[in-house]
């Protein structure tokens, strides 16, 4: 990847004239099944155009998950610059929204003079908070059909796209044909060090394009970046199917361990993120523990291991796979669980927690 | 009142120089416990601006139920024309929120700098779309406390304000005590044509004197409408109490009519907004019966009787009393209910619903 | 007027339900050769709606003077609510703008991707900061022929605009066929207390409907006002003539006093407002001297006279005629003006300017 | 570079662990005489996030000159995006902005509530429509007495900073000590593919942080565009001195041609910019036959050479150096001017222009 980004054959891309990043672009647009696509630093700048090309107009509303990524880390865009008011509905543990309500808050604002409009609905596959969730087909299929009911377009924060293409074994276009624009990140699990891509209908990208320079995301010769991006795109089935597996096997290996701190719900794991439930230790102090390294553990398991888990909400942890971390890497993994969900039970028992050392904050 | 309005001195308020504003300012000021405060066209305008002078920092984010006025019928000024991020949380029926919710959505973005930064806390008092509720003292004392606790401010929309005074039987000050900043309405019960008051302290108010002006709140012989906005807020108490009975004795009634096909919780009807639970037609069918007026009707009750009721929700209808309505009239409306039940039962036994007639929209 | 505001018959116009409001809009708009009309509280608030309901892609370029009302007394509100680049040129002495600059500013971002989109030219009529300028109706012409040839629209900023209809002699509409939208306003000339009108097509006065309500715009019965608006703008022909033959009359009389200190040019007198250039004492002084009262004045004159002008800039001060300015005390200013700059003469000659007393800022 | 961007460590730069980010961000603090720094994708990026950080409230006003990059190239992001109203005052041929204009704009506007609040001035320099112009030392020093007299900040767009350091032969830091704040481009004539540098108070580069990444500018592995920015910024002064030699070798050469129909005026190509003013072809005409190649020049001079020019105004074609071009090369474009000017006579002499060939749009 880097000896691409090396090679790679730049031009201006400011003018259009980057060869590198003009061939990505046709190449994410054909695989995403769009007309046209456009390069850009990032997904949040991906998502950030998306909302204020598609609502241009003044009153814009947009609906979306309350824990969809565009809401909670995207430092309210939509509404901070793009000017648009979002409406946040509670989302389901599949990543999914509850059709009815998404209807109702549609039609109670639609066709109303005394409601912001109903534009945009944003959804987010695989939906990260919801553990790495792939939308059923079905599912985004009814969503499209809603939005042509009433007017609105569908946006998908597709930053981990592949992986639910991936995991439900179809083309990325066939999730795809039921959005009007699509963001997908070439960091994360493509592997890329930097850059994301907005694919929809030619208009679109071509208003999504003086969004960018007025962001600041216009880059002159960001062939480099993309010289990396598509070969992490090219890979991304054979990369992101090892990934899935990773998860699994450590998800099933969690079951294995039949501790009492911590379980897994081997059904929600569909792509390359866990989500640990934990009892006893706080997520925090099971992160700090998992990391942390001691001669305690050397003794025990012949090797120390540090494991980067995040402590995502307050019973729960998140563990993700990405291209650098192998099938070993995952069963050492799962044997530093095993080690510290020991640890944990043998202090708990005693009325103490283990000591953690040298844990650096994640 | 209108004759105030005709006898109002009045200068150029865009100098400070209407006397009429001036003093109604003092006035609302005094009554509410704050330093300053101005007077705007709308309550709208006077949330806007609180929200603006609040949320200065880029990035603010402001925490406020999902059902509140400023999050559902103002537009979504607080994103359009703010910039501001709203974390909108479930309303309990109460009309309060969850404090624990409430904690949890701040503690997540407090001082994280991946997350918009919590800033201010909006409260609806008394909250409309819970039916008119007055929110206890002791929340929100708490709700102030858990905002000092991690530097944000609260701003109650006071829309209905002088209605929680009346129905808590406390000095208005005793309620906005917890807050940084209120709006009031002087038009809806207070009977003023229009107006309404934006109170904090006195370089908050300086502050929404600019934003006023930027919104184009700043009218020049504003004192006309002063005038007759002193007089409603003079008269408040003694109005709203009959206001509250009125409500209340309606509620009653309803009960006593023991239909099947309407029915209302007394406990929840604090001030002058009466929420009826509708059974068998639809709250719009309802409320197009309770307008019409028919010989059927002169034929059984002596006389004709047109209801205006607002179709609220998908199984509820709102009644609304204001200075307009006298205690007769309320005896009037709930025999046109008895009438209606009685018809509807009876068309409900034969299998169909009455025929409305000359139901104007509302 | 009063009696009129306490007669009006009002309803609740967020329902578009107040009779005097909607009359006032009908008559309005059929004055202003428009489709419809909307009342608003103030011409800022007209003019912030229009330049946000003009201006709904993202990347609107606004072409104004750099001393319109708009651009410098409105609190930025383009940029800061609406959003919207301005493209500030200068405004020649007569109010106008230069053509060629005007095209060349169009043009050189007109299709571009490279620079924002202009939407809009925003003219002020007649034109504040020049002097009440009436501007002529062939340049009106060529701006919209101008703006059609590049597909923008023009919006009238005529707070002022019944001015420039009694100087030019010519019915309003004739001035607003050239624009796709007009404010006014009835308070300042026309007399009435507050509350302003903007009027376009009958899609975009919807449009601004949804946007007077963002802005807190909105008021329930906003029928007390619109009765004296109506009383203002039916006697405005009247009214703004006495002004005009009024202010004609001080510049004339400022001519026949042929003091060195202060001097005007009569040709750029078209309407209500007088230019002093001021030499000798600054205009702050000036002003200060014309609004005090002295026993000198009372002694050498036989009365004291206060009068209020406005230090405009470096070396000007502006006079205003409203319609509670007679001609009697147009006569009666001029005589201060005249003792004031005898005052200032002997001043300058002995070598100190005259000792004010009592003059409050204005 | 290239191999350093393919050997560059990096990190996720998100959480600050990129550290080729880190030392690319701490050398241009150095530099640029600042607390700290922050990588971002562009300069364009750079300046919005200078213009959203130092105006934080409501009604922010920025001064800043007609021509500059951020009023004219960057669609209007102080007001699309920031919500900030520009005040553009008209640029001198040098760069600079009238001093007397300047404080007497902020100054109108100062601490009145009547208008928006003069916060910030931004510069630009070396001034890129000024053709290069790198701005005075004591000028920017009576800018910085100016702003700190009203209390407002001072950015410099200093996208070519590294042109005028080495223009003025002084340290950069010795120019940025006049400012709050600054920007610089690594693509350009630093000749990194891309990124640039906003630097300022440490409180300053956190507050962008979080606009950065609400922009969507926060890219993870940063430090392979990092890594070609700082050779770019290493070998910044002996690129930029050949630049600008070159450039001045062009504009010597050009007055040499002692030609009739292009022009330069040599004291004001101080940088790495040549303005050429055009007589008898237009500016795109003259761009044209400078890229065309043709039999005739061939046979004429032994050789082809397209040159790549930039019509810039009505009347003039802008001539730029970067790394990439040679003091060769420069001379090979002088050749082709000559040969174009030569012809272009020629035909003006029989009546007609030469006829292009193959020239594609810039």
């Amino acid at each position: 990847m880097r000896s691409a980004m090396a090679r790679a054959v730049v031009g201006d891309d400011d003018y259009g004239e980057d060869p590198t990043v003009n061939e990505l672009q046709q190449l994410a647009a054909r695989i995403l099944g769009m007309e046209d696509a456009l390069f850009v630093p990032t997904a949040t700048m991906a998502n950030l155009i998306a909302v204020m090309c598609h609502c241009q107009r003044r009153g814009a509303q947009l609906l979306l998950g309350a824990q969809a990524h565009l809401h909670v880390y995207e430092h309210g865009g939509a509404a901070q610059v793009a000017g648009v008011h979002s409406q946040a509905l509670p989302d389901l543990p599949d990543g999914t929204l509850d059709l009815e309500q998404l209807e109702l808050a549609i039609r109670e604002a639609h066709g109303s003079r005394y409601h912001p409009r109903p534009e945009l609905i944003c959804l987010e596959n695989t939906h990260s908070s919801a553990g790495g969730r792939a939308l059923p087909l079905t599912y985004l299929q009814q969503v499209r059909l809603l939005a042509e009911r009433y007017g609105l377009r569908v946006h998908m924060d597709g930053a981990r796209l592949m992986n639910a293409a991936v995991a439900q074994d179809v083309e990325p276009a066939r999730i795809t044909q039921h959005c009007d624009s699509v963001s997908m990140c070439f960091s994360k699990g493509l592997g890329a060090p930097a850059g994301a891509v907005l694919a929809g209908r030619r208009a679109f990208v071509a208003e999504a394009w003086r969004v960018r320079k007025l962001l600041g995301g216009g880059m002159r010769q960001a062939g480099v970046l993309a010289a990396a991006a598509r070969i992490g795109l090219e890979q991304a089935e054979e990369t992101l199917r090892r990934d899935h597996d990773n998860a699994r096997r450590f998800a099933q290996g969690n079951l294995e361990l039949n501790s009492p701190l911590c379980s897994v719900s081997l059904a929600a794991v569909e792509t390359n993120i866990v989500m640990v439930e934990v009892k006893g230790p706080s997520p925090a102090e099971l992160c700090t523990y998992l990391q942390a390294v001691s001669e305690e553990e050397l003794a025990e398991t012949g090797h120390t291991v540090s494991v980067l888990l995040f402590p995502w909400s307050e019973r729960s942890v998140r563990a993700v796979w990405h291209c650098d971390v192998s099938a070993h890497d995952t069963e050492l993994a799962l044997n530093k669980l095993g080690f510290v969900a020991r640890k944990c039970q043998e202090k708990l028992a005693q009325g103490q927690g283990p000591s953690p050392r040298s844990a650096g904050e994640h």
